[in-house]
């Protein structure tokens, strides 16, 4: 069997992607089960590879995945040459060029995976206010007229030409499908139909059978507290998600709700059921990082952060880091590359 | 010194709030702390005694508090008596005599508060719906004219006379204020304003103050995913979160924020903030859970429900049970005191 290849993304030039691909390549125990290439700026990486405390490597700039040489302490770069002058690089803050480079980071490397050139594709942080004031500047002559994207997984759909996907989150037991992710609150509320609910309930059943449960047991988490209770505070279980779950039911899919945001992850956690399907960023997002990742006090820094990010639906495998850009702690070396050794190991066992 | 007094409310009859009442009282280790006056009906109590599994107690019958004996093993029950006839109780659904008798025992217990006969108010479960169903078929007269409560908290404010109160919820090292609870997801939206924001601020630092924190460490969550992203998911957080955040900080308050509502729960664990200021029931409700509740999955039970919730800016001291009346396991003797037994604890330290 072929080595399978995968594309990893450099993430925000001014945040902690770079130094988190260099830890991960060297301390993920790839070698010998997966190629990686890195996709970004090879003069932002040599930098990173000179911050406190970071492993040796030796950077390897390619500009066709076919010239990657996967060998033991050599790490690939798909050189994309943004920046030609390395003192452009302001680490730790909002910068349109290093939005700029995050994006076309992602768009090549979405296009490598619709060339077939990698199986999978994985995801540093972006920083979106970055991206997006990039975008406007220039136009959109980079992103082929677009100036906005709320987020990775909107450009992945954009250029695979989805339309129907979801994110799902992942950390040991706790799987979350979003019905909407980086939107207003109010927004978020309004985007609770039927048929997206329904849409995404069968995405995430969809993704366990692949995953090998032969039989997903799937919880639906209503949009209000207390799931609404019957209407006593709000009517979207009501009027939106207890007609998905039944439709859901009579297509064969063991979902069952709208139940208490508050309890089901607990529920979950408890092996009651495979995944939950949450209403909102934050409902999804809320419980899996407070069980994923820990701060230490002492260190005033992250001692652990877990958790993987998946885009359900895509005709390509793409997996993510589900932290953000971590401006505090970039350039220091600190960060720590656990979501992103979770995030490569997910989208190895999906190929 | 006197031993403390605490009047413990029933509870909704059809809900397990009976039975957590008589084992938390012979589990609880109270006898010589503290004397537990428990506000509800005699014949419910005595028919919760009977159910499987149930630890042996003797009730004691009373209509006044100085007539409560706090002997060992003999539970004090102030009875209202309105289950004339137990065949009248429906355990386990949403019944409006059940409705009644557990607004009847709060309102009574905070009348017990009020008139000084006891030293603190401990409140189990109700089902809100079963209770204003009771409320609007009485035409109010045993509420003074009211037809509709939002949740326990409101009937306190309501016959305390408070208006500037919020619902904390504490689980070890956790404590998280809320700046609205019940009412739906996009009605929490519109009662994010600056004042109420610098409110429970002040509320919170407050209550920190009293349970010994010289100078709390205020983090103050944003609405919206990424607490808005500086504008690009939603305007609470610049309109009405920033400036209550300076307000308190002008008033000498150690609050941060607003801060990325998915991540500063696992900062507040790992001991970097003494409390959180949450915009919304489930953001607040959803880390406290996931953290204090957990799942049996072969016994389909919860194996340990922790967390006390109290309610900050009364005049009386009220703490409650954080979770809610379940049905599904009344009557059958397996649920968890461990909630109602740390609302105990919690209000005899709050005296």
């Amino acid at each position: 069997m072929r080595m399978p290849v995968i594309a990893v993304t450099m993430g925000d030039p001014s945040g902690n992607g770079p130094e988190l691909c260099i830890k991960a390549f060297v301390n993920g125990g790839f070698y010998g089960k997966a190629g990686l290439v890195f996709v970004g700026d090879l003069r932002v990486l040599e930098n990173a590879s000179k911050f406190p405390g970071m492993p040796a490597v030796r950077l390897h700039g390619i500009s066709r995945v076919e010239d990657a040489l996967f060998e033991k302490g050599t790490m690939d770069v798909l050189d994309l040459d943004i920046f030609d002058d390395i003192s452009k690089l302001r680490i730790g803050c909002v910068d349109t060029l290093s939005g700029l480079a995050a994006f076309l980071s992602v768009k090549r490397t979405i296009a490598l995976a619709m060339d077939g050139k990698v199986d999978a594709t994985v995801t540093n942080a972006l920083n979106k206010e970055a991206m997006n004031k990039a975008l406007l500047e220039t136009d959109g002559r980079y992103s082929d007229g677009k100036t906005h994207f709320d987020g990775h997984t909107e450009i992945y759909a954009c250029y695979t030409g989805t339309r129907n996907y979801c994110m799902m989150l992942m950390h040991e037991g706790l799987r979350i499908g979003h019905v909407s992710t980086h939107c207003s609150l109010r927004e978020a509320c309004s985007r609770v139909k039927k048929d997206r609910v329904r849409d995404v309930i069968g995405l995430v059943d969809d993704a366990l059978r692949r995953m090998g449960i032969p039989r997903p047991r799937i919880a639906v988490a209503g949009l209000n507290p207390h799931a609404g209770e019957h209407g006593l505070f709000g009517m979207e279980e009501i009027d939106e998600i207890i007609p998905a779950v039944e439709d859901a039911r009579q297509a064969g899919i063991d979902a069952v709700g709208p139940l208490p945001p508050d309890s089901v992850f607990s529920e979950a956690l408890g092996g009651l059921y495979d995944a939950v399907v949450a209403m909102y960023h934050d409902q999804g997002h809320i419980p899996l990082k407070t069980v994923g990742f820990v701060y230490d006090r002492d260190a005033r820094a992250w001692k652990s952060v877990s958790g993987v990010n998946v885009t359900l639906g895509l005709p390509i495998i793409r997996t993510s880091v589900d932290h953000g850009t971590g401006f505090a702690l970039a350039g220091k070396g600190v960060s720590s590359e656990t979501s992103l050794v979770n995030a490569i190991d997910a989208a190895i066992s999906f190929i």
